[in-house]
């Protein structure tokens, strides 16, 4: 995949490739398929950290544990594959602190300082000891060369791992961005999660790091949607270990972009990855009567199950894009207006619809939603409704 | 299917089973197949009426015609389908008026008096001359016998005519209910329609049957969910004769439960003939803050894609519902407290979920949702999400 604007995609590059971290992704037999299932990544040294997290009101364990502690402060994160310790109740969040003190030990960190994530089915409680001995195997293989292990090791549905690493020219110099991340949809095994873990060398300090990290997941992984569904375990977690230095105040802007660039380049992915993607379709909506009411619109677009089976059989007509836009609009103040809709440009009018059509083979296209009630813009990235999503998520059985 | 309680169902009845109405059902060639494709519904006598539509802020040009005239004199509705007569602008609220005028010419009524109502595919505008030539056969046609062809003249991709008659005792006599309706979801050809439109010869006055339509319409048409798709089309029209004779104010509150339970009765048909649905699902929320957050719990649950997959799956685990709900108390006020899920009572815990799955397999049961968080309450229906629903929605091409 193409890297953003201004970024240097670095070749083979992964979470590790920013100095500093090390990981690992190791097999502790959660996974009844023979695949990695326990990931590990650390910053060797000292680093502020910064985490956003689901607004889902039934989190999992992992996350009521972590929101114990302070989100500035985790310079460590394990992760299980697997099963999602999520509807477990207070023993669950008991085996989230657990997995977080077993590394914390080894790592002569505080447990406060390890955060813990776990993806995968729902509704039973972890297999703590395959976790332990997990964790000890990560812990007894990480290296800086492990990004691309650990990537594996948080994979559920993923059809691939997800992420890379990018070199970003600042004035003062250059730093590096590393990413893992995983998710398709709320995933087979029932919930799932969309889950990332970005690591950086710039210097910055905790209170930017997390106004950025905020700002930047309202822009990615924020305005992505393959179902439409919150996941009770998704979260996002930043480490900068400083190492690179200490960012100027234009500096920190430029690196305040440039995150949101890599997160938009793996939400992207994610969305591709969407269980039984065919197609990927950016939503611009402009002219509304503010940006919220834009991404109001762009939310309906892309969760419709309408124009998400209309994406899906090409279908260039926009007639179920008005009908989402119009439901969106529902109860808004003001004439409705005119609502021109086109892809890539192209109106889907009666007499260019195999124009509009031709485009939405392609596979990957704009959809464009031009009201007239303001200034207000949004824009949004979301697959299609396929017949393997129906697959994927109907022949699941617990 | 069988009469809610207290009502009797008119065997072989129909929406002319109401003293003084008369309707037809004709074909005038807008359905490429040869089924029937304009209906005529009309009171003989004076009547009054009671309307809700649509909450889409895009609202097709019979919608946006009906609106300019008083809810309460519509004496007479003209339907056709194969074509919604959407976003096609003024032209297209020139012909609604053009069908309504032509109408009410041969009726000896108002173009005022006379609703109108078109479904199907949007985008074009009706061929007027075979809609006005359909009126006159329908004009011609029309008999105290034709609530049937009428019942199948407005439908779309409906499996079949949806609708009844029902005799209703009062204490001051015994009243009728004739109800024809039509929605299979989105329908098929683009965005489609929810239409009921229902008569009785009751004696009430406008003002009380629009409260009372307003009340049974939000505690039918507006609990079902196929696709959670708000169609620009969607109507309810209840015409009123009178000839019954006046009713006593106790009897009014009868007559006003009798209604609701008609029109849950028709709308628990469209849920059962949602395109693609294999199962039907109450969804009873107790224990929510308020009535408001139960609502949004339900539709919430109604409306999840992984819920629907999990319904049509038959997974009995609950753990995709727990996600529903958790999304829909996102941001709410306090502890989201305790959730249990059941099917038929049955909790979906670990140890009794072959019980549930057996619940599962009759293809209608209850989805209990036991919230701790106070009194509020709420209820829905609403089919799942099956292959069949992506390839009616997928494979259809303007």
């Amino acid at each position: 995949m193409r890297a953003p604007p201004g970024l240097a995609l670095i070749e083979g590059g992964s979470v590790t490739s920013t100095p500093g971290f090390v990981a690992a992704g190791v097999r502790c037999g959660l996974k009844t398929s023979r695949e990695p299932d326990l990931g590990l990544l650390a910053s060797e040294g000292p680093s502020v950290s910064a985490m956003v997290d689901t607004r889902n009101a039934l989190p999992a364990a992992a996350i009521t544990r972590n929101r114990r502690y302070p989100r500035n402060g985790f310079r460590a994160v394990v992760v299980n594959s697997g099963s999602a310790n999520a509807a477990t109740g207070s023993p669950g969040v008991d085996d989230a602190e657990a997995m977080a003190a077993r590394a914390a030990g080894a790592l002569g960190l505080s447990p406060w300082e390890v955060a813990v994530s776990s993806t995968g089915t729902i509704g039973d409680r972890l297999d703590l000891p395959r976790v332990v001995a997990g964790i000890d195997d990560a812990l007894d293989a990480r290296s800086p060369e492990g990004g691309h292990a650990f990537g594996r090791a948080i994979c559920t549905t993923d059809a691939a791992p997800k992420g890379g690493a990018f070199r970003v020219g600042l004035r003062g110099g250059v730093v590096t961005i590393g990413v893992a991340a995983k998710g398709a949809g709320m995933i087979r095994p029932h919930m799932a999660t969309m889950l990332a873990y970005l690591t950086t060398d710039a210097g910055i300090d905790a209170a930017a790091l997390q106004a950025m990290t905020a700002a930047a997941a309202a822009s990615s992984f924020n305005r992505i949607s393959v179902d439409g569904q919150m996941s009770p375990s998704d979260a996002v977690l930043v480490m900068a270990s400083g190492s690179a230095g200490g960012l100027s105040a234009e500096d920190i802007a430029r690196f305040g972009d440039a995150l949101s660039a890599v997160m938009r380049w793996v939400a992207l992915q994610i969305v591709r990855d969407g269980e039984g993607s065919s197609h990927v379709v950016r939503v611009l909506v402009s002219g509304a009567a503010d940006d919220d009411e834009a991404e109001r619109v762009t939310r309906a677009v892309g969760d419709s199950p309408l124009v998400k089976t209309a994406i899906a059989g090409r279908d260039p007509s926009g007639g179920r894009v008005l009908q989402a836009v119009g439901q969106a609009l529902a109860g808004a103040a003001g004439d409705p207006g005119v609502v021109v809709v086109g892809v890539n440009g192209i109106p889907c009018d009666a007499d260019r619809r195999d124009e509009a059509a031709v485009a939405m083979a392609a596979g990957e296209y704009d959809l464009t939603i031009g009201l007239s009630r303001g200034d207000g813009s949004s824009e949004a990235w979301f697959s299609d409704l396929t017949h393997d999503y129906v697959t994927i998520n109907t022949d699941y059985r617990t």
